[in-house]
């Protein structure tokens, strides 16, 4: 095991080489957004110290921001007490993480109780998506 | 379908049925810990106002705090775009979420950079896990 790849065997990675991501906000601590990562879009995060997830509906590395703009830089790497979570801290530009043109992708609020209840809305959309991507 | 599950059936649940959830602190704003919902649990969490999650491992729901009196009281839901995740606002009754003692289960940080690093326990153990579980 070479010393450059110690630190990602000592993750867990799930049946399909993955590993889940949360990326916080620095400062505000807001949670922005929860993705998954496999070994080279961990190793490419730490790389280039902007955020690299894995698509899943895609199937390739997405490199966060390459066309919205709202790029995440890395200001710290934590990893769970199973090895098998990582929580990240980022500087999120323009403060908008969601595709959707919202700060974070967590705008969707329960409301109601154990008789029944909704997901209400109740976050603004700070850019207009048709604008971040063209 | 009725008023009670339209909000649980608004959620897409995994080919195993369950939701990754993250649960932060109310205040610090800290993530504490990450685990997964199936609709059973996520149900049982809104009826109790406590945090009920799914154990995989044991396959079994999980009331948090059952057994170290760490509850999770609830007090916002959210749902993410894509109706996948959740994040969960909670009071953590001792502020001891991690079974090994520590505020948080993220407590192993990254230090090193691309040519290799290691993880590194950086937060320390504010009670001992022989007195959590008796």
């Amino acid at each position: 095991m070479s010393v450059k790849t110690k630190w990602l065997n000592a993750i867990k990675w799930d049946e399909h080489g993955l590993v889940p991501v949360i990326a916080q906000e620095v400062g505000s601590n807001d949670v922005l957004m929860f993705a998954w990562m496999n070994r080279e879009a961990l190793a490419k995060t730490v790389e280039l110290g902007e955020a690299v997830y894995w698509s899943r509906s895609r199937k390739k590395l997405w490199h966060k921001g390459e066309e919205s703009g709202h790029i995440q830089r890395v200001h710290d790497l934590r990893l769970d007490c199973d090895e098998d979570v990582i929580l990240m801290k980022v500087e999120q530009v323009d403060s908008i993480a969601c595709h959707t043109g919202r700060h974070s992708c967590f705008y969707q609020r329960f409301e109601g109780n154990a008789a029944g209840g909704e997901w209400v809305t109740v976050d603004p959309v700070l850019k207009d998506p048709n604008d971040m991507y063209k």
